[in-house]
């Protein structure tokens, strides 16, 4: 082991300014961030919102013990989905009534995927991001075997070409504007402009992004949308997923799953499937209420917060950690893969090293909770709401000293623990 | 207002004798049930646990709030779909390894009526009762559209028949054991022989039967099965559901929707699906873990409890309940559409009366939590973990007091607002 040099005090400086200067520095109590603790996961599981425990106590104790079955009215357990999609649009840029939440992403995905094939009916053909989180993948294969269609797996960068080529036969692009690997940030604007420009329709999947910067989905034109509610959203482990329809699509939009919650009369209990006007007819069965309503409660982290503002500070946390990087790192054997254009970069930075797993792990021994992607990424997911910058300056000193170190395990896992 | 009658003394000299020999009575202690309440709507909201407040907040607080993400391995959160499937297995008579948890029973029926459908794919008829629950109705009117399949609306006691003239051609029949109306039991030994006979999967809905009577889905043979875990379970508003999958089946098994959690390698993120070895390739995305968690917790209302004890205890209650109306109640109007037979009933008792709406409102208004069907027919579910004997004659003299007032709504609503 060898002597890790000082932290350059302009460093810190220049952090502890920053965070002196952060017009959204009180957010941070609004969370239950654990003493000792540089959380720096947000983007897989966000920490632990003050407003969730009171909340939830309510909802089990005097709502679920003692009002019981009557709670489906009183206390707006129905209207759930309905209003916690609302919610959740208000921060994507959608107006109500265009959003539900109640099925995990993958089931909304599913949703979406299919309803969006079936709204072009006569297109054989599915784009999809090879880089694309593997469910957004797998599901994209698993509608087009089902529909008899094709997927193509192209990168934003390539669109254009294929559309130039083929645009006439693509039904959806299944894009997300963020990389969940790199953090880079793909023009939401222009991909969707391309798609409708071919006809075609666009289906963001906004996983990476809801929450952590300003969306504007009814402004865009987007025609769908799928998002998690655990990361930016910070709506606890398997938070609901949320899908967002254009109201112009509710119309037509036939969904895979008619469950009964999405019945025009749902308590009629009618022999045949007759879909609630709107958003509603997206429900599918009965949702797990007591994940959805921690959700709701989570949300509230950003009553009266302004995502510019929310967008300004990440990116000044993401670049101040970028010229931490800079100078304390890249001489350690690091590179960086997220872009340093702002323009760019989504609301985390990844890093690679060889020894990717092991230097997590020893982080995390360290208080400094990041995650990796196999096999030589390192993540860091920075949340405005909470994040400061000298957690990430105690993060890149953290990670400088481990590699001055030799108790860290550099062999890779087998298989990788963590979501 | 007219003086209603007395009580007559043998109804409750029956039920004090009845609830004092009752094995299971300090059951009733591991429910949270708000006093001066008679709750029969167990079958629709199963009550708070006693075991689930402090597990919830431990999830919550501990293990959300302070260990973040390291939960999904050091508090086990990633093997909680499959735990808590097999601790429903051990419910329904499935051996280890054959049942998963997470999300909706209407998804995991989407999933069982169309992987059931792959597996007999040269037989184009699914059968399904016209008087099954809708989202029964209206999944296997999806799976059929897609797969261009035939639904057959045929009711257990008609399906000999249709398979005499059509059993070559039934790829599955999918039946509840309870008719969620009138509590109905049906066979389901000799409905599962017969589907097998000719040739044909037996698929159950076991929403209405998981935890209130012993089931032995191994030993008759089952193919596939699904139930909600908020009825008898009392996992919580919405909890979520089981799908179960005999072992035999796993190997060709194709779910309808390959989510990332399902994959044999979900965290190596690769470019194709490859399904998980066993029941985990049923999983599907992030399963909502605060629900999964509270309902593990619910669970263990039932550790050491026998559900052979469960089932003579529920069909004392329901007896007993059937015996009070036709004291008190079938004068007044009332008619029974529960089965007498203790065979061929489950674990309710429906009553058949015009004004059921306003009924259901005014015995509400008394404390007595039961439901109603459109149009006529209330229902009181019976749960013999904490239900007791007094609990049903309270509940029937209520309901005979309130036929002598003029104080309750007759009016049917326009939607029942119960689920």
């Amino acid at each position: 082991m060898t002597t890790a040099p000082p932290a350059p005090a302009a460093l810190r400086e220049r952090a502890a300014r920053l965070d002196a200067d952060d017009p959204l520095a009180s957010l941070r109590e609004r969370f239950l961030l654990p003493p000792g603790v540089v959380y720096l996961d947000g983007n897989s599981l966000g920490p632990l919102p003050a407003a969730v425990p009171p909340a939830l106590s309510d909802v089990v104790t005097r709502q679920w013990g003692t009002d019981l079955i009557g709670s489906w009215n009183t206390n707006g357990w129905w209207q759930a989905p309905l209003r916690v999609g609302d919610a959740i649009g208000g921060l994507i840029g959608a107006a109500p009534g265009q959003t539900v939440a109640g099925d995990s992403t993958s089931v909304q995905l599913f949703t979406a995927l299919d309803a969006a094939a079936a709204l072009r009916p006569d297109r054989p053909l599915l784009v999809t991001d090879p880089g694309h989180f593997p469910t957004d993948r797998y599901l994209a294969d698993a509608v087009a075997r089902r529909r008899d269609l094709e997927v193509r797996r192209v990168p934003p960068a390539a669109l254009a070409d294929l559309l130039a080529a083929e645009g006439h036969r693509v039904a959806v692009v299944s894009y997300s504007p963020v990389d969940f690997r790199t953090g880079e940030l793909y023009d939401m604007r222009a991909l969707t402009r391309a798609a409708h420009a071919a006809g075609a329709l666009a289906l963001w999947d906004l996983c990476h992004a809801a929450g952590a910067l300003p969306l504007d989905v009814d402004t865009l034109g987007v025609d769908l949308a799928v998002g998690c509610g655990y990361k930016f959203l910070s709506g606890g482990p398997g938070a609901p997923a949320f899908l967002y329809v254009a109201r112009r699509h509710h119309a037509e939009l036939e969904t895979p799953l008619p469950g009964w919650t999405g019945h025009a009369d749902p308590f009629g209990m009618g022999g045949d499937y007759t879909p609630a006007p709107g958003i509603a007819r997206a429900r599918i069965g009965t949702p797990p209420v007591l994940s959805l309503l921690a959700l709701e409660a989570a949300l509230t982290a950003f009553d009266g917060v302004d995502l510019a503002q929310v967008r300004a500070k990440s990116l000044s946390l993401t670049g101040f950690f970028l010229r931490c990087a800079q100078e304390l790192l890249i001489p350690e054997g690091f590179s960086t893969v997220t872009p340093t254009d702002p323009d760019r970069r989504g609301s985390q930075v990844t890093l690679r090293h060889p020894h990717a797993h092991g230097l997590t792990v020893a982080l995390a021994r360290r208080g400094v909770i990041a995650d990796m992607r196999a096999p030589d990424l390192v993540r860091f997911g920075v949340n405005a709401l909470y994040t400061t910058h000298q957690d990430l300056l105690e993060a890149a000193l953290s990670l400088r000293d481990i590699t001055h170190e030799a108790a860290y395990d550099p062999t890779p896992p087998a298989v990788g623990p963590v979501t």
